[in-house]
């Protein structure tokens, strides 16, 4: 029998959990504050986890929301400030669950095409002269699902018009400390912070059942998630946010950055060097780091075509289509996740790709 | 100074919280399955404890649901289900978040008054005839904020509507174990369980931190839900769903039902005794369990006069018209949360209560 190859979502490699730290860092906070976690909380989240957010971002704690996910604060932002009549910009392709709020909160939905630095800045002027939007999605760096990072000139001019025309800019960032080669460019959070949301999460720099995901930005944008917020669930879950809090402040996430980089790191370039043996010239850009690689598959290519022969051949890819707001336009588009995946594996995956290609 | 006394929310009393029991249980689980529940996961929440859970309630995994607090999955079957032109039954009064969240859907709120053994089944008979709502929100055993249990006579007759014209019942039930005189009655769910959501929670039975609420109903109904939840947050919370399988498996949960049913029972009956002696002829009923009691306001007293006196004596009252869908209607109605506070500190708060009616 042919072992399943999943090239699906983007999962972390559990190996890489530290499950010991967790369970003493769990233990250490309900022993000391356990009468605080197990009650009702505030709704922006653990008063101490949120003091401890913004004194690393150099902010004030009313500048911090926390919830069970980023994509759930997504969710907040999204039902808050959009509704019919109302305009959004999303890069495209951009994460499918991000473009389902968006499509859910019934605002109109308006997709910029990626370039190999970022959003196409001359599709983008353009639609700005068409409507000012509310808010404009960016996964700045590495971004889900082609790998992309948005060069430094090009968020400085989408922060000067989000300045100019008084629109949110939604930096979605659970990516931006897995970088394995090159160097930072500034957070669109630094260059406009009065414009900007930045969320991010520690799914991929921890553990994702945590759900513990977090926003940084301005005090009236944070006060009216806490409003929606509190009509929703009271409060987030606050077990996980001591367990996460104890773990923050004994230090122990850079070094578990460090070693899950030592990991993560070798899978991009595997997966790049895979691709370009078996599938040469099909890469759309070359990540520096993130979560994921993706491809244009070779001319004649479809998705609807090789969903059905990869799962003839054990393989389990997600459709290129669901990233686009306009499906067609993601037929020949294929995302691989390299992270959970070792090189040999990826190897094999990648010949399994190359041999049901026409 | 004066000591603050506050009457305002239903918070558990933490003295009560089983901490070293937690603490061993969510190790436990961690250690055996931390793979598994620090990873990303399934919707409807950790397979074992809604597993756990189905053979509770009879039923199968399919027909429950899990999530980071009842109310949230509330939220998701109000966005589901309601929309502007659907009609909703709510009790009056009722629980002010669940108010809340029936009207952010848009639909057309329809509140019938509460009589001592439920609501006003003329009124609701009426309403029907008017138009069939898509659901019927109601707190059967214990209601917050009135602290009445509907009788069986009316659970039939409801339960007999609801499957005639093809409504809902959300039957949510976190205080039904916490009866500390009588006998149980027939739930909704056991009546009519094709046409009941029976929602419930962990967080007046253990810890409210955990957010643990959960959901007993029809398939069909729970895949609707699923899809609503993955696009919202991916998956709850996992660490605290294993914390609390953990818990419930090991048979921790019922001589904890016992444990609290001791602290809150005397607690109910002294603030019955105290509203007897210091505000005679106040209590709207007499409950036999749950968290509250309610009082309608001596002839003359009414909330916009109390809640600005009580400030200046140091007692923090919630305003009695945040439980109406038509606030004028709770003017001169005040609920007296008393699980957290021992009854000499009770008779003072009442006390308090009464050194400022007119």
């Amino acid at each position: 029998m042919v072992e399943i190859l999943n090239l699906t979502r983007g999962n972390p490699d559990p190996a890489a959990f530290p499950i010991e730290d967790l369970i003493r860092c769990g233990e250490e906070n309900l022993k000391r504050d356990g009468k605080t976690v197990l009650q009702y909380g505030q709704a922006p989240g653990y008063v101490p986890l949120r003091e401890w957010f913004a004194q690393y971002y150099a902010v004030k704690p009313g500048n911090i929301f926390m919830g069970n996910s980023s994509l759930e604060i997504f969710h907040f932002i999204t039902q808050v400030e959009l509704r019919p009549g109302i305009r959004a910009f999303v890069e495209s392709p951009s994460y499918d669950r991000a473009n389902t709020l968006l499509q859910r909160s019934g605002a109109e939905i308006v997709d910029i095409p990626m370039e190999a630095d970022g959003m196409d800045l001359s599709v983008f002027e353009k639609e700005l002269k068409k409507g000012i939007p509310a808010l404009v999605y960016s996964i700045a760096d590495f971004q889900n699902p082609v790998g992309i990072t948005t060069s430094e000139a090009k968020r400085r001019q989408i922060a000067t018009w989000a300045q100019q025309y008084g629109f949110w800019i939604i930096e979605d960032a659970p990516y931006r400390r897995l970088r394995y080669h090159g160097i930072d460019i500034p957070t669109f959070l630094s260059i406009a912070p009065d414009r900007v949301m930045q969320m991010s999460s520690l799914s991929k720099l921890l553990a994702p059942g945590l759900r513990m995901g977090y926003l940084v930005a301005p005090e009236a944008m944070i006060n009216k998630l806490i409003k929606y917020a509190v009509d929703t669930y009271i409060g987030p879950v606050l077990t996980s946010q001591g367990m996460v809090y104890e773990y923050l402040r004994q230090g122990l996430l850079e070094p578990n950055i460090e070693k899950i980089k030592k990991i993560y790191g070798p899978r991009l370039d595997a997966t790049l060097a895979s691709l370009d043996k078996h599938i040469p010239g099909t890469i759309i850009a070359r990540p520096e780091g993130g979560y994921f690689v993706s491809i244009k598959l070779p001319k004649g290519n479809t998705m609807d075509k090789l969903l059905p022969r990869a799962d003839g051949i054990g393989l389990k890819l997600t459709d290129g289509r669901s990233f686009f707001i306009n499906p067609a336009d993601g037929n020949n588009f294929l995302r691989i996740p390299f992270c959970q995946i070792s090189p040999d594996v990826m190897e094999e995956a990648i010949k399994r790709v190359a041999s049901i290609l026409d």
